[in-house]
């Protein structure tokens, strides 16, 4: 496993490697790496000669009053862990954002919804990035875990309209014991607000499992939802939607494919998760 | 000369040039093409072994009140003036943006100024589809005419921005023997027009020998092309401006390398030029 930082190395090593006609897969994260990460590149490994595995806490996609600051960072710990990858890149912020930067991309329906309606300009910044990093790595897949649902969604759009040639995978969120999405954020927590956020999936999974019984009213789902999160105090509710798994748009009557999404607070936690129905 | 109007075919012909190694250089148009045109063609067959030349009218660059409907179209002309092009890609309007089409590229500073502050949209109609094509064509040089300075230098900025890796040239302007700058709208002028139509380029050159004599203040540099300009009672001055070649910042002192960049109104036909200190 080899460490760069520096573009034009990143850039050279791929020419490289593809003159090999090599298959490269990418792993974009914002490090503080964990299970979810790991299988992402664990996929990306069974599936491309090459993997590489991007660690840049991306400041165009945090908000004014968002936790950049406190984001966690410990490049030894994701060097660690990531010893699979075969290259970590792990840019400077100087050299992603020069001074004189100023082009964005922006995917501008499928933001509107969702996280895109409470954190504006969270999604151009994540699609300004991830184009820079799919220009650099060059790959032939990209990996995106389905926690962050939108963001897949919102990153397949984006390579389709701009005629890229590089494939969108989503994989499927990965949980702990108790049910909790694997999150960076989950350090946040404190032991008390931990317990609790197990209730955000018992709410999802309550749903779904009423949806398997057959309940198709969206209103009728998230109620349910709602009331399992009623007995979880220190769980604030941001939004709770169930949309096309495709188009993100809300339904009227609930099929097999659709996502109950939803956003929390937990303290000052803002968490995020979702089912497919 | 091949003409490939399908977005996949056009991408499977690059890639198999590019395994055989073939440098590619790429003149992207909106076709009704000219000498300045054809210019830039030369440029590309000199530097690449294979260049392509695209003819797409890009809607997404022409305002709601702008000339989209009525832009000289004539694609048997154009394929017999660009026959020296190893690849015409003319690809159809539904391809390029199918209806869920909405991701957008946007260059944020360069284009406030100038032609950016009177054509709102119209810089990020070009870097989208610039990047669209540029993505479709993936060359390692395109080719771009200095009549249109502010695009060509906003181009430059979105290519190091991405991290993408393509060569961003510029040529010189190409001008008809009474020194008017080449141009697809030149069509739209009227004979007196058209006569008038002189008068931009006399204005910037006199500004340029005066400059040349010693002048440096943009302030009296643009008052003695105002003069001239006065002299043509068609032209309506939209716009006059020196700034820095590079920054498209306005200048205090001019130098060497700065641009006086302008654009009138000859009857309904708006015109831009600019000439380099």
């Amino acid at each position: 496993m080899k460490v760069i930082t520096d573009i034009k190395q990143m850039k050279d090593t791929i020419k490289s490697l593809k003159k090999e006609g090599k298959s490269v897969g990418f792993v974009p994260t914002m490090g503080y790496l964990h299970q979810g990460h790991l299988s992402l590149l664990e996929c990306s490994k069974k599936e491309n000669d090459i993997t590489v595995l991007s660690i840049f806490v991306n400041p165009l996609q945090f908000g004014k009053n968002e936790d950049l600051d406190r984001y966690p960072r410990d490049f030894e710990r994701d060097k660690n862990m990531a010893k699979d990858a075969d290259i970590i890149f792990y840019p400077d912020y100087k050299d992603m954002y020069p001074q004189d930067f100023q082009t964005y991309v922006e995917v501008v329906e499928l933001t509107k919804g969702l996280c895109g309606a409470y954190r504006p300009g969270h999604f151009r910044g994540v699609t300004t990035v991830v184009m820079k990093l799919f220009n650099i790595v060059n790959p032939d897949r990209a990996y995106f875990g389905k926690k962050d649902y939108q963001q897949y969604i919102v990153i397949k759009q984006m390579v389709k309209d701009l005629n890229m040639d590089i494939e969108i995978i989503g994989c499927p969120i990965v949980r702990e014991e108790d049910g909790l999405a694997m999150s960076s954020r989950n350090k946040y927590l404190s032991e008390e607000e931990r317990k609790q956020a197990t209730g955000i999936s018992k709410a999802l999974f309550k749903a779904k499992e009423e949806f398997e019984k057959g309940e198709r009213n969206p209103e009728k789902l998230k109620e349910i939802a709602k009331n399992v999160l009623y007995s979880y105090p220190l769980i604030n509710l941001q939004y709770l939607e169930i949309v096309d798994g495709e188009t993100l748009k809300q339904k009227q009557i609930v099929e097999k494919g659709d996502i109950m999404a939803i956003a929390v607070y937990v303290g000052n936690t803002r968490l995020i998760d979702n089912v497919e129905f």
